[in-house]
């Protein structure tokens, strides 16, 4: 029942479990059935300790001295993260960064299946993005209500994207991928996400 | 003279620095000469006193009573991040993801000129994305250390991402940017940052 158990896990360490659950899989890719927290360790650059502390928080994963059997761990780690099931996800704003984002395989090969994209400019809307109808965002809030959904990707402009957010979250979404360049003010129930590539170039250059 | 000062913050404050920089730059382009750590941490949902402790690195930013110059404090940041000078990058894999990432004018608008784009898959050679001609991947050496490149983008599959990681370090890379869904090992003079919106999805879904 990690669910259960899972409640209190802080942040940070709810931030980790999909990057182990991204090395475990590449392993299971690999042909591997175990592995062991040492080895995730040095796959990611993360103490073995920090690995067996973080996983300690659901109980029972881990043998001493045995290892990880991989296939279980892959398991409880999405049945934690609820990612077990297929996410349903808008997508708004389809110019070159909401295109690209409509064209990633990744989300659907990982459990994201873009369902919507929504854009204002008219010329865009009745186009399909990889079978995905464009549609006015005028309807945002009916479909978003109607079809349940949770998740959004923003991909607008930084100057339309609090509007959006807004928007989205008056609809009942809870989770943002924010690729927009800009913070986001939400309430404390709607998480956000953000994806700026040009800030993480810049957190290295400091280095250099 | 903010980077003598500068030489030993912590990572986890420079890691804010370019998300200062970004909502400053905004406030800029909104027209405003003038802010607060408070209003910054309103924007931000950053602690106003996190905000004067990390700016406070710098020594002399900010004047207790009358705000932060914005266009000042920008100078300073970019000038501490060293993003007050244009960064030649390369590209390595023009997939469907590469090809995106060459063609996100967030890049050049903020910085980072793509300079040379890599392919193994030789239908792809010759052709040109966004006016950079794609090369041959065994090219990447000699191209790298003749234009003293620093910084490198990594859009291939997961499977060969560890294995052009270590050519572009070879050839005296320093920074990377990976977008393959994999942890890549560097050595410790080799500053690594990835993007993977799918874990930041399902950081996310756990709370959903």
């Amino acid at each position: 029942m990690p669910n259960v158990l899972s409640s209190n896990i802080p942040d940070i360490v709810i931030g980790r479990l999909p990057i182990y659950l991204r090395a475990l899989t590449r392993l299971a890719q690999e042909g591997r059935d175990v592995t062991s927290s040492h080895e995730l360790g040095q796959r990611l650059g993360i103490s073995s300790a920090q690995i067996r502390k973080d996983l300690s928080h659901f109980g029972g994963f881990g043998k001493q001295g045995t290892g990880y059997q991989i296939a279980y761990l892959i398991e409880q780690l999405k049945q934690v993260l609820k990612v077990d099931q297929e996410w349903e996800v808008a997508l708004v704003g389809v110019g070159d960064l909401g295109r690209a984002v409509a064209h990633y395989r990744g989300f659907a090969e990982r459990g994201f299946r873009i369902v919507a994209a929504f854009d204002t400019d008219s010329s865009k809307v009745g186009k399909s993005i990889d079978g995905v109808a464009v549609q006015s965002t005028d309807t945002l809030d009916t479909f978003i209500r109607e079809h349940k959904i949770k998740i959004a990707m923003i991909a607008v402009p930084a100057e339309s994207a609090q509007a959006v957010a807004d928007l989205l979250i008056e609809a009942g979404v809870r989770a943002i991928l924010n690729y927009a360049p800009i913070n986001l003010n939400v309430p404390d129930n709607v998480h956000v996400q953000y994806i700026d590539p040009v800030t993480h170039l810049q957190r290295m250059t400091y280095y250099l």
